[in-house]
């Protein structure tokens, strides 16, 4: 194992014991092994993920059995690594990628990792998070960015990274229209993404007008708000009456489920990233069938992380405007309350566990 | 022009005025323009809209408003050709794929021709379909047939194609394995097309014990039938609990849609060809997301007919069975009203405008 | 039909009658069909081929047995369209695709148009080019532009169409590294094409410093002079060692197909734009097996001219420097006879048939 | 670790020494990790790879340095899994995929593992393979196989697994054309995977009665003897000058791979399997091109056992008549002899580590 000076043994964490209760404990520094990365965080994102399971306890199937550590967006320093490891050398500024795979099941095999069973997926119960001074992690999952990419960027790799496989999935291209559905941080970077693959007639769907103007400013060439105009009408005005290619529902809202449908052309693709309160919701069979839609499920990522940071190093878009909240660890709690009551004021809320 | 003697000027035509009102009329045989021909009718299946126009004079946005004839699923003998036709002659055995495309739009030019606003396909108002004892057709859409492929089997081109497209966008391949639900000629052929495509694990659902039958003999590897069991549970025993690669839903019907949808695996594929009575079907959408789920629609077919005579003249399989009633021109009303009252009995009904 | 004032009846044309001798005549202007736009000629570039057909009198099988108007990279005024055409009106500035598919042969139905045996390309014999005052052409391949896109960036959506097909073959992505060979007007509008793909790696081959200067202004990230340095170590270099996802060989030469293909990582792909002079060239057929990598023919393109308006329309590349020389159609055989003889000087050179 | 009886201390290993040098020698039974099965192997085919080292002590880089057990195509039973292994039990009959990889690399996680640099392949040095009674081998490269499939027939996967993985990079389906040139085993196997994906008109070339007929019996539609007839001539006549969809090249002969790319349609695809004796092979760059023809090197295979057992099991064909040859452990340097000269008389040779 080589390393760099001054790791402490213990450090810091941000635990949550159970709903509404997040407590700073000290805890040993992790031991890593053969294959793996020490990484000082340097910057994490709040996910709505992180902020459900602090308010529920649970997302689905996954329950918070014991206490755990939130936070899987993240980025910091690689201040360790194992024997075996190559691709990162101690000092390198690196992004995390939360889930660590198998690598041997048929999903893996086929390319299609965010499948895997076996995933550990950090903050995702049982496995522990980023919102720690200290994580250990498998090399292949760790990236090194170059020095003008900052920590927030490469936190922000992995709400991108969702917009990346929906773009990917969708193969969005010079030409192809979009509409995006819903502009939390995954619907935003979604637009990025769908810039990135080289759209340029996109269109952003929101109630909120902070993240219409956040919208606006990372590429959309049109923003409706959903409170004021059909959004529905104003697709249809905008393309001419045609209908977009590519719809991407990122709000989990029947409603824009079921806009997104109806603002495709023939043959176009809608997007599945949001997850609504409920679990069925009606759609129009005869107008997919008809029109010869493709829908599709979009769960995680895999193959982004690269990607990602080469659009960001491109300096396509701006993204660190995104970043409206800045928390030490200590104020974690604070962090994921202000990101749970505060979504007009808040577009994405970091934590900086190293200090600001 | 090149033609065969014995080509009449008159000919009989099976004409639906109104809703339940079919009366046989003489029409003028058609003139043939440079790049059409004209082929003598030889068999002619009853397709689900057939019986649907025939019961209610209408189909969604298209209407019959004025005396039209039915019947899209057509193959004949070419008996003249017009002065540009090439790959037809006279004499030749064929089959009709009934949709004549513009060639010119934007669907056309990307290989999407079944997307063609400008099609214009027989038996749809205000086109004109089979029923009748000669049709012109441009040549482009005018299929030759090897001699040991029967009209009938030309005829049942038609809803093999669906299956050919679905299977096609479902990618089939060895080791896929499939589940067909709804067993209608439609769902039948889908079974052939995905053995074609290498399936070896067809798992096939429907109420009717015939047409359970007629799967198992046409290449199903598992029937279900779903008033003794529940689909779902049997599907999933049968893949070990994993679920299959692709479902078909050919029935039109939210359970048939619902349980398609659960029966699939993880990155599974769910395709849409039947379509529900109402329009609006509640969808599992977190299963869809969580899944990764590919939907498809599956509107008509394109590019399906070259491959499907290659299919049936490999004699992979008898399809010949699937026909269980035959008719005279003369008899069509009466091949409607069976087709339409007698799902129970009846897979695919044939009527032959030249005689048997 | 409709059209515009002032459409005189006579106009001027630039005739190849054999090699080296072009004549200016005077010709009726065109009537137009039903499905036809006349179209006032405003820029048309001098292609390749243009100046080979002028050098030579042939180009393999094409041969100009007959007096020929060269020039099929244009665009102009729409001053009339026949009673069929819907998608443009008089007045309505235009971008031309020069082939004219059939719309019915098995390729036009795939999609893959640019196959299609029928088409009738301008300046390929038989068929007329553009360097004369008005052509007409049949709606479906004439493009409206919008009034940012002048008439010579849309005379330059012929090259660069053949770079967004060969892009779309390559499915060029953000993260993907890009080597461009040979760059002459191909290869610099393939370079635009990659970066609008979404590659911000992008490496530009050749031996003039006026071109290595154009791919640099338009958006290589990295040149090399094959003068100076050897490209392929220069291009492993580059890239750590690896190699680039793709090559796009436009330069016809058997040292840049060669080092194209060993400039290829494991997975990668190689373009092949560009006709050698002779026929036969060796390529290293256990590379091509053991890295298994994907080798593309590229031939004219199909489906590219509204992504490429899209693209320019973005404003993500200034195109109208790559215009290096600008002539009246009188001086039609000076502009051939300069593309000929000084590529070291010019990159494009532009036909105006009504004046610059 | 759980096991079944009767598993011996030591077993017998054939040893290649140098090259025509092997002898049998005694080493201890492997002990196996937790993520590992114990396999007794009881039929290992022999590849033309293991005669190469036989003869030549190399292939390309990869040096036979220290004395190797040859052999990699195998099958056998499962006698002991690790703590770990889920997917077999003891006493599972299975077949066994050479190459482990590491999950971890980027080709990995894209799904493309036998890109993987860091792959543990058997019978390439410096990994063991398989003519040996005992072999250890990850669990996730085992695949249980049905009662009905032999071992023989497993065994035959390993070069069945290339002919599928070219069926799949040329997405073969119902209606595609083949020719299939150069019949050795991957050749023959190739021709049952594209039997598998749908074609329906293959076409076989050889030199060598026994092999044509081979694949004859195989499901070879058309079979020519290039010592007889021109394979070019033969293949457009029988696709009546059109050409064939795809050409698979597993000669690795000039002229069959110049052949292969003459005989294509345009937009076909030629797959390049057989490696020449000299690495570069003059190809028709502008027919390339000009035809816009795909061509697709195949290194090994990725995804394919399950495929491959899935086509065995449902009996499309009787590969079991390709053994030819039949050897103890003891007899496998004349085994390997025997496949080394005798190539007129042998399809494929099999060894019986374990008695036949």
């Amino acid at each position: 194992m080589s390393n760099i000076n001054d790791i402490p043994a213990r450090m810091k964490a941000a635990v949550l014991r159970k709903p509404f209760d997040i407590v700073i404990e000290e805890r040993p520094v992790p031991e890593i092994g053969p294959d793996e990365v020490l990484v000082k965080v340097m910057a994490v994102g709040v996910c709505g993920s992180d902020v459900h399971y602090y308010e529920n306890g649970r997302i689905g199937r996954y329950v918070v059995e014991k206490p755990i550590i939130l936070g899987h967006e993240c980025a910091g320093i690689a201040v360790a690594v194992g024997e075996n490891v190559t691709r990162i050398k101690p000092g390198d500024r690196v992004a995390v990628e939360p889930g660590v795979t198998c690598g041997k099941c048929e999903f893996c095999k086929q390319g299609r990792y965010n499948l895997c069973p076996d995933v550990e997926f950090q903050a995702t119960p049982p496995y522990d998070g980023a919102f720690v001074q200290y994580i250990r992690h498998r090399q292949d999952f760790v990236y090194p960015i170059p020095d003008h990419v900052s920590f927030e960027e490469a936190a922000l790799l992995e709400p991108f990274s969702v917009g990346i496989h929906a773009a990917t999935r969708a193969n969005i291209k010079p030409g192809s229209t979009v509409a995006v559905m819903g502009l939390g941080p995954v619907g935003l970077m979604a637009i990025v993404a769908a810039r990135a693959f080289g759209a340029n007639n996109i269109i952003a769907v929101d109630l909120e007008e902070i993240r219409l103007e956040a919208a606006r400013n990372i590429g959309a060439d049109f923003v409706i708000n959903a409170r004021e105009k059909d959004p529905l009408k104003e697709i249809l005005n905008y393309t001419g009456g045609k209908g977009v290619d590519v719809a991407i529902e990122a709000a989990g809202h029947p409603n824009t489920l079921q806009n997104g449908l109806a603002s495709l052309r023939q043959g176009g693709k809608l997007l599945i990233i949001g997850l609504p309160a409920q679990d069925n919701i009606p759609l129009n069979i005869p107008e997919i069938a008809d029109k010869e839609i493709d829908i599709y499920g979009v769960f995680r990522y895999a193959n982004t992380y690269e990607k990602g940071i080469d659009i960001l190093s491109s300096g396509i878009v701006d993204v660190k405007p995104l970043v409206t909240g800045r928390y030490n660890l200590e104020q974690t709690a604070q962090a994921l309350e202000d990101a749970r009551v505060n979504k007009a004021k808040h577009v994405k809320i970091m934590v900086y566990p190293n200090g600001m």
